[in-house]
């Protein structure tokens, strides 16, 4: 008697992926519902089960759907816009853009492409990491994908969410709404700890905790990122993660290309995944992670695409073989990562390291019906050899092209048959990101002639995202400020004189939020009163974003800072600005802590154009919201302190106030 | 009046790579006979031509067909044989195989798969370097690539020449016939300066000059290879080329992972080409070569594949990506080898390394037509951008597949239309290739159980080739050896006393020339008696080759070393040879040197079996026919020195009298 199933795969080479490596000749699968029931050799299958569909798989490879560990999927409409820059200046071009453009139907219409290209490819899973995941959910959801979908959070203001506070709640309701469903998966997603505070971290960590749901983030991706991380915290990024309660989550860590064995000892014994992405690594250049030394450590290593703005693809089989390659030449061992390794890590190993190899990853009777079948007939692939228990692992990784893959199951259900997509439009994705992507185009290309473009096209910019609140009040003389240092709530932990002059280039007179450049050359004045050092530096800074409080003002600019290493005579005309304006003040600055909280206090003196008396200005850095509210708080107590009133707080920025008195002299 | 031409190809983007690197977004290239008349604007293109053949190019990049600069093409068919191995354990395990198989029967069929695979992945032209370089010719000229052959020379004994004046004589016919063919450029191709003498390289350049054609080498592809010269040589290995004539000629230096600056200036004087082949340095971990360095020195730089036994494909796309990923990542520079250059490296740039230049590589008036039209439509190459002048390039390099291929034009003749084949008869390849497979499957298998396999699968190998003319004479005392030592037309250079116990394990008793493993320790004895070292070694010598001359044997014979770290009853178990003897002796050796020739002369007494009397051999290292002859002349006259008679010389190996002497030991 045999039993009824729906699909059975039939007449293949099956790799199953299980615990025992089992490879069958000549095997099948059969399907009931979403899940496998049995893998064997054809001839048993055959008469164990009749199926309702049976599919012919000769000359195929029955392998287990690709896991693709890390990606940012709705980036497929921002493919190749900007390639062969440094992370930090790509970054930069690809941030504005984001802002300008990600909405819910932006990442759905993303989603659709990046699913399109995943499932041509043999995935079935993914890990994804973006803004707006409830679209991105619905979307894969319709599509049929498997994945884990993080949604962002983030200390700066993203295009879902102002400020990280409306992230973490955004990610609750996405988690609420969606934990349970049988294809997706929510997860937490803080984008990195360079990008978080503690206190983000912290609210992370707590809410994965709160739903047992999976943390996605990024851990050090670049040498630089992993060199911050011991300068500013004075360790490690783990140990850094693990002091905020960030290991203590089903842990999903991307990159891990600068981590030491310390850290990876520390990943292992909180069951973290860790995503492996070759592509990005080598095309960002930011270094070859040490995949072989992880595996040795026992890590659940998993690979994958990075965000198609990076790689700038979705093919597992090319990342499957880079990862491959890059064990090999960074530990001159051509034994190192060998091809069954390969597809482990692509397959079963991805799967454990997104928290999903109870599910998927592999070919068993129980499991979910995640399949890729892989059409061997290629030129690229004959002839082949069955000398070795492995040949066909070697196979798979070193001569397959992901043009190959020619069926996907996912869950039980046809994604693609005889490569025609089933439950994509591709047609339709095509003819949508053609025209988002002309919209993209003229945008980029109107910033092409803006400041912007041509101080990155003349040496590569630093961004410095920067939030303050502050207040300025003028005053005749230095009473207040006496008051202020002198008292006991008050400690000074630095000091610094200084002489700034200032050349602003104005590209939009009428707008005072108008993106500007600034030529600043800082001269460092000792006790004696001599110059002891010259810095001179280039800041765009970029339009900006400000809200009043009750007693302070929150000023918040992208700003992109360069080495000014030509004249500025150059500089003038080369950026040929609408206007230009100098200013010059000598300034004193005090680092000071008042209730546990940093503030500046600049003391300074405006030289040209020369104004009568002096401006004080109190300064925070800040990161939310209620963080702000909180500083401005303390702020008015610091005026109150030194008998200011808060009316008498001036509130433009030096540059508007430079702009009008000449203004006022010019019509004078 | 419109000027008649055979084929416009019209409406698609078309990439020049000629010297602006012009690109027409909506291009086209009109073609007349084998050459390219006019590339330019579709508009104006309509206008001055009317083509028998017009073809819609929509949606599709026009570029020069891609340039393979390095390969070893019958290789398809050893394809995934073996991989993840050490080079030197790779190399053991192939080239048996090639031994047995590579005929001309072999290499054209793996040229029909390879040409197939590379028409596929759009290179129209090539250059090679195997045996029956002849064969290879007539299989490509059918399907109508473009090729530079390198007819292989080596100092061993290859498949399609006995010894190197063979192999010479082969490539000077092979030249003769084909040079001035439309589409195959023969070549001399010395393997590489370890596989030949200092006259066998000076006799390649001497033919190479002599015809003006290129010469095809590998250099410096391992570290290894690298410190081998400088250690044998006391110079690098360029200089070591340019000592022995090699770059007075058309040079094309493949792999040069391992070359220093000074080493590219030298190349760079000469006009040599390199071809940098990064699947193959990173699957066989040789390392990245420093390529960013070659192209600020100038050099032509091409890209290459390397043989599919090495890479496992003859994917140029991937190739191409790859170049440029990890040129960013060895310089820790995301911006190095940016998307138009790796485009470069893979067309005009490898045109010109392979001494091509002229008439490939780029779509330019004059030029042949070579041409590859990339179907953009594919879901993973959407959207995409025209933001930045080189998009196009990212696109191309990042994005694209090989699959993407549709159309394929070498010298003006429709190779691939719509990606069907229209030159190579791709089923039949198919079939035939599965058909070799099976014997070399069975080949591999059979030698599976083969000591030889058994000793890499224990502990790696390192391969020795050994050619030896020697004659061994019996004696009762050491007069004769006197004579000889005592004679002023012999210096000696080095003395060593030691005894010898060996272990023979033997597989097949029948046949005296059959493979054998040994195991060797020698106990070096000082001049009081003692012994002062010991050495133990496995020794896998293969099957013999001997040839008797009228005065010496010249006995050629495989050598795999590998150090015996376990115990001899180890071994015993392991090996289960047929049948074991033991074999030991005291042996006196004197290297000395005699009309400029090095000797050794051994005084052997064997102790087990015991015989009566004293054996002396005199020996010579050998790498040719005619250098054999001379050596066994200089071997007679030493003979004469002492006294001797040829006619007394044993001709048996030592295994071979011990095996007698047991017998008859046995029968009595």
């Amino acid at each position: 008697m045999t039993q009824k199933v729906d699909i059975l795969l039939r007449g293949g080479t099956v790799v199953t992926m299980n615990g025992k490596y089992e490879v069958f000749e000549d095997g099948a699968v059969a399907i009931l519902g979403d899940s496998i029931v049995a893998v064997g050799p054809t001839g048993e299958m055959d008469q164990a089960y009749s199926a309702a569909e049976v599919v012919d798989c000769a000359d195929t490879v029955v392998m287990p759907g690709f896991v693709n560990a890390h990606t940012h999927i709705p980036m497929t409409l921002m493919r190749g816009l900007n390639d062969d820059l440094r992370l930090d200046v790509w970054l930069g071009y690809l941030m504005p853009v984001e802002r300008q453009f990600v909405t819910p139907e932006f990442v759905k219409l993303g989603a659709r492409v990046a699913c399109a290209e995943m499932i041509r490819s043999g995935i079935t899973s993914f890990a994804d990491m973006f803004y707006y995941e409830e679209a991105i959910a619905e979307q894969v959801a319709e599509i049929g994908m498997r994945a884990l979908l993080g949604q962002t959070i983030l200390v700066f203001p993203a295009p879902d969410a102002e400020t990280f506070e409306d992230a973490l709640i955004l990610c609750r309701r996405f988690i609420e709404h969606w934990n349970g469903h049988a294809l997706i998966q929510p997860a937490v997603a803080p984008h990195a700890w360079y990008t978080a505070t503690p206190e983000l971290l912290l609210a992370c960590a707590d809410l994965a905790r709160a739903f047992d749901v999976p943390l996605h983030t990024h851990v050090s991706e670049t040498k630089l990122e992993a060199d911050n991380s011991v300068n500013q915290n004075h360790m490690s990024v783990v140990p850094w993660l693990e002091q905020h309660g960030i290991l203590d989550t089903k842990l999903l860590a991307a990159h891990c290309v600068h981590i030491d064995e310390e850290e990876m000892f520390s990943l292992r014994r909180v069951g973290a995944g860790v995503a492996h992405c070759p592509s990005s690594n080598l095309k960002l250049a930011s270094g070859i992670a040490p995949v072989t030394q992880m595996l040795k450590v026992g890590l659940n290593v998993g690979v994958g695409t990075d965000g198609p703005a990076s790689n700038n693809d979705l093919d597992m089989v090319e990342e499957m073989r880079l990862a491959s390659f890059i064990a090999k030449v960074s530990t001159s061992n051509p034994t190192a990562l060998p091809a069954r390794q390969a597809v482990e890590l692509a397959t079963i190993s991805g799967a454990r390291a997104i928290h999903m190899g109870d599910v998927t990853g592999s070919l068993e009777p129980g499991k979910r019906a995640d399949i890729a079948v892989l059409d061997m007939t290629g030129i690229h692939n004959q002839p082949h050899f069955h000398n070795h228990p492995d040949a066909v692992y070697s196979r798979i990784v070193y001569s397959t092209k992901s043009s190959d893959v020619a069926h996907v199951i996912c869950n039980g259900r046809w994604l693609m048959r005889d490569r025609a997509l089933l439950t994509v439009d591709e047609a339709s994705a095509r003819r949508d990101a053609i025209e988002v992507a002309k919209a993209i185009d003229e945008f980029v290309i109107r910033r092409e002639s803006s400041p912007y473009n041509k101080l990155v096209l003349l040496s590569g910019v630093q961004r410095q995202e920067s939030f303050e609140v502050q207040v300025k009040v003028p005053m005749s003389d230095d009473t207040a400020l006496r008051m202020l240092l002198d008292n006991d709530a008050i400690s000074v932990s630095r000091f610094a004189h200084y002489r700034q002059y200032d050349h602003y280039f104005l590209f939009d007179e009428g707008d005072p939020d108008a993106a500007r450049l600034r030529h600043r050359e800082d001269e460092f004045i000792n006790e004696a009163g001599e110059v002891t050092q010259v810095r001179v530096r280039l800041t765009l800074i970029g339009e900006g974003n400000r809200e009043e409080f009750p007693n302070a003002v929150m000023l918040s600019r992208s700003r992109w800072l360069a080495a000014a290493d030509r004249s500025l005579r150059f500089y003038q005309e080369y950026f040929a600005p609408a206007r230009e304006l100098s200013f010059q003040k000598d300034r004193q600055r005090w680092h000071v802590l008042y209730k546990a909280t940093d503030f500046a206090i600049n003391f300074d003196r405006v030289l040209e154009p020369d104004l009568p008396g002096y401006f004080m200005e109190i300064k925070a850095r800040t990161w939310s919201r209620s963080d702000a509210e909180r500083k401005a708080g303390l702020i008015a107590e610091l005026l109150n302190i030194c008998g200011l009133e808060l009316d008498s707080a001036e509130r433009r920025e030096y540059t508007e106030i430079a702009i009008s008195t000449n203004m006022e002299r010019e019509a004078a």
